[in-house]
């Protein structure tokens, strides 16, 4: 049978294997500030003062076609890797407008037209990406998308965040902070 | 801004504005019988003794295309008709399988090979269709839809609902409960 999802806690404050170095408002309003992060699973206790949390599911892939998801599968790494000490955690929020277009629209502006796929795939395996879903849970967010790389790695993950904040996807973005972290 | 959703509960037990005729289970696990169903949005008050209680959010659409999409914006009624005084409420869960499908397979068999939302398109407006979100809330059920006809659609309803499940897509249902209610 199908397993229930349950949700993954980001939860900052004084405690975490994460050190948060920069907290950043891309777009719209930023987080607190805070020391450290930790990411909560069911079975952990996310009891201790939190400066802010916030939670997402990994549910199912939204517009990955299947020749993607494929190639995907082929290159994409696990989280937790022992190089792999650089962090990112990036919340993001997208309007209304984005909502209210049909799949086909929100495909084409996400991949035909801004590459969204195609251009991560290429920083594979050297940054491994985790998406929660938020917005069904009545977050802030609607996505939180957890990055994680070696230090050598940190320069390309520049250049991946600043072409997709340029493409026509971002248009839609209303809010977006941008949190860096090592461990 | 984007509002934040929030969750619509469906309450099984003594009090509510719709009567429970009957509860079937078409595959799976069936749910307990109660004599009455109340839908509960933010601002209500849930408490009682309920027998169960499920909860799902309205989404954004996730396989309808921007033709499908004015087309169903002309003809889709609302939900409170003063003449729709039946009701079904049909909670279902997909398998793993189909949740592991990438974007374009799973519209291919909803949509290409099993029909499912021109056929529904055909018994639009005698019956009015309100789909709820509930996988990404840990929820038991994937989906949980509402629909609301007059009694001289009864039959029409039974004809979508015994085509649906000959279809394709079906054959990813893990669990369906089939619950008829009136007011």
């Amino acid at each position: 049978l199908t397993a229930l999802l349950s949700p993954t806690w980001f939860v900052a404050g004084e405690t975490g294997s994460w050190r948060i170095l920069r907290v950043e408002a891309v777009k719209g309003d930023s987080l607190p500030a805070a020391r450290r992060l930790s990411v909560c699973g069911p079975g952990d206790d996310v009891a201790g003062a939190a400066r802010w949390s916030l939670q997402g599911v990994v549910g199912h892939a939204r517009y990955v076609q299947s020749q993607e998801k494929a190639a995907l599968g082929a290159v994409q790494p696990a989280l937790g890797r022992e190089s792999a000490t650089c962090a990112a955690f990036i919340p993001i929020r997208k309007s209304a407008a984005w909502w209210e277009l049909a799949q086909d629209e929100r495909r084409a502006i996400l991949e035909e037209r801004s590459h969204h796929i195609a251009e991560g795939m290429k920083y594979l395996p050297a940054i491994a990406r985790r998406l929660y879903q938020s917005r069904e849970l009545g977050e802030p967010f609607d996505f939180l998308t957890w990055f994680e790389f070696a230090p050598e790695h940190a320069d390309a993950f520049e250049q991946l965040t600043a072409l997709l904040r340029r493409s026509e996807e971002w248009a839609y973005v209303e809010r977006e902070v941008d949190i860096r972290l090592s461990r």
